[in-house]
């Protein structure tokens, strides 16, 4: 077991106030809002699943404006939507839902899943819960615990299952913006910066990343997949999985980017899952995809091997934050030679 | 006059723990220095002055990396440059100095300018103090202050002057991505957060916003001029101009779009001024420029008129920030009819 890493004691370990907070301005429901493949992947479900849906209990957690309880009343006949939100945007849920005529269905109620209290057991959990690298922010805690509080026998969870994707890759663009600038700017030495600019841009992931195709060196492997049904609590700790990629083609191995993928179920005959997929080969969301640089660049040929783990290290202290750390070999084998290089490195996300 | 703002006595109006901790930071420094134009006007000042500068002394205030002060160095020959700088970044500046072999010529002093102590006066006195809408953040406040304790009777100051420009604009995108969006998203009536995201998104002034030419309904007005060598800090408090439009082209007057430039005396017989435009005409540079939205966009033609005055008002409690005021009136007057639109908004820049 690992220590905790308290050294100073937070008064809100969650910090709610500030997540909340956040989520009561309106610039990040936009933005969500505004990101066509997470919409449309929920309306999808809903629309797919609407014979399933009719005269069911739903309960949207973390609703935000209410768009998914909206698809629900919009498409679908459901008994009930209980629209849970915590922050102040559910004011402005409660007017949207009568704007729209749908106050008999919907019911908003605001507060944390853990305090607020329904009239009955639901029939669907569904929640937009998903960070940056599937699980920063931990809203995935509220969601197992509002299944093992609020979810019927046999009810239905949506997502029904996610998966952590990862691949090693080119950033040169964001390598020599970042780094190589230092080398020769204006005719100048600024290399004494050098060290400075890895601690301060490769430190951290950086999120919002958009990694092009052509800048993956291998094809992606799937590290980390959570079953909706099953995943417990203190699953979250730590994750572990790994790696194995062949590089497929020559080029300078920067980082890993990550991103990953969530799966409704359909109760349906004949109709498919749904999947959400935020990486580089669909349609970019605001998620966008995470890159965790190496500190040195390490060139590899068609052929290599990369492989290792990935662990997700939930923060003991801060409850929303985490540690990835990589450990990786990369194996080089031609006709007479054989080389092998071994690196780790940890990233706080964001704490 | 006007009562002070004060209800709340900040602990230090400057807010100097926040403003110089960014600049201890590499983000800001990289993205200043990796902008080409600014950059390079800099440079091509030295470079066109550089028999002027011989056996000069020089301040660079606010020299960050030292990028000014080391341009003197490997362009010129003054006799000393005092490279001062608040923030922690100066330990940086100084070995930056020393890798590149320039340490006899500049000395790196860490301080605010109102605490230094330089041995002597000096001829020149140049700064990178230009912050979004020209004044934003009042580091023009120690550009005059430096100017009235160090520099020598005629002395020369680089910029030698600054203008603020202004232009009513179209943007479109901009207004329908954030107020139309909310029309009918996904068939549904999202109307009911229009008048929050009014107040969210249009209250302050959008920085870094892109203008295109053709977005701009009419050619340009200078509103604001200072002459940096008679500028006083007293004229800070409350700067007003005037405007006066003729749209050239019909469209829809969705705000106004302000940027500056910068103007730098030649001391050289036949080298010209040079020039750091930050306007849609020019180069983007990392000002970018800055939107102030209407809250209800006016359709206009060409022909009509738009006019009326600017005031920024330097916020009394806290001393790096500023409303802008802009009152308008707009005149359509065809053969036989004739109508007259006035408007009056603040937008606070920060607080
Ligand atoms: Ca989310
Ligand atoms: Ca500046």
């Amino acid at each position: 077991g690992e220590a905790p890493e308290a050294e100073e004691e937070p008064e809100d370990p969650w910090q709610d106030e500030e997540y909340f907070g956040n989520y009561g301005t309106l610039k990040l429901h936009l933005e969500m809002l505004s990101d066509k493949s997470r919409t449309e992947a929920y309306r999808q479900v809903i629309l797919g699943n609407r014979a399933f849906l009719k005269n069911k209990v739903v309960m949207d957690l973390g609703c935000g404006t209410g768009i998914i309880s909206l698809f629900c009343a919009q498409l679908a006949q459901p008994s009930t939507v209980y629209a849970v939100e915590a922050s102040s945007m559910a004011n402005y849920t409660r007017q949207l839902v009568k704007q729209n005529g749908f106050e008999d269905t919907i019911t908003v109620l605001q507060g944390r899943i853990e305090e607020i209290q329904l009239p009955q057991q639901v029939d669907v959990l569904v929640s937009e819960w998903m960070g940056n690298c599937l699980l920063f922010e931990f809203m995935v805690e509220s969601v197992v615990l509002s299944r093992d509080r609020w979810l019927r026998d046999g009810g239905v969870m949506w997502p029904s299952s996610a998966a952590l994707s990862l691949v090693p890759c080119q950033a040169d663009t964001y390598y020599s913006e970042n780094m190589s600038f230092w080398d020769r700017p204006y005719g100048l030495d600024f290399t004494p910066l050098q060290l400075l600019a890895q601690q301060e841009f490769f430190t951290k992931p950086k999120f919002s990343h958009i990694i092009e195709p052509k800048d993956c060196l291998a094809p992606p492997c799937d590290v980390l997949f959570l079953d909706m049904y099953t995943l417990q609590v203190r699953d979250l700790e730590e994750l572990k999985g790994h790696f194995h990629f062949c590089v497929e083609k020559s080029g300078t191995f920067h980082g890993f980017t990550a991103w990953f993928t969530v799966y409704f179920e359909s109760l349906e005959a004949g109709d498919t899952t749904v999947e959400l997929n935020t990486g580089p080969n669909a349609e970019p969301t605001h998620w966008k995809q995470t890159l965790f640089m190496l500190d040195t660049p390490v060139s590899v040929c068609a052929g290599d091997s990369i492989s290792g783990d990935i662990t997700v290290h939930r923060n003991h202290t801060w409850r929303r934050h985490m540690t990835v750390t990589f450990e990786w070999t990369i194996k080089t084998s031609t006709e007479d030679s054989y080389s092998c290089q071994v690196g780790k490195k940890s990233f706080p996300m964001w704490r």
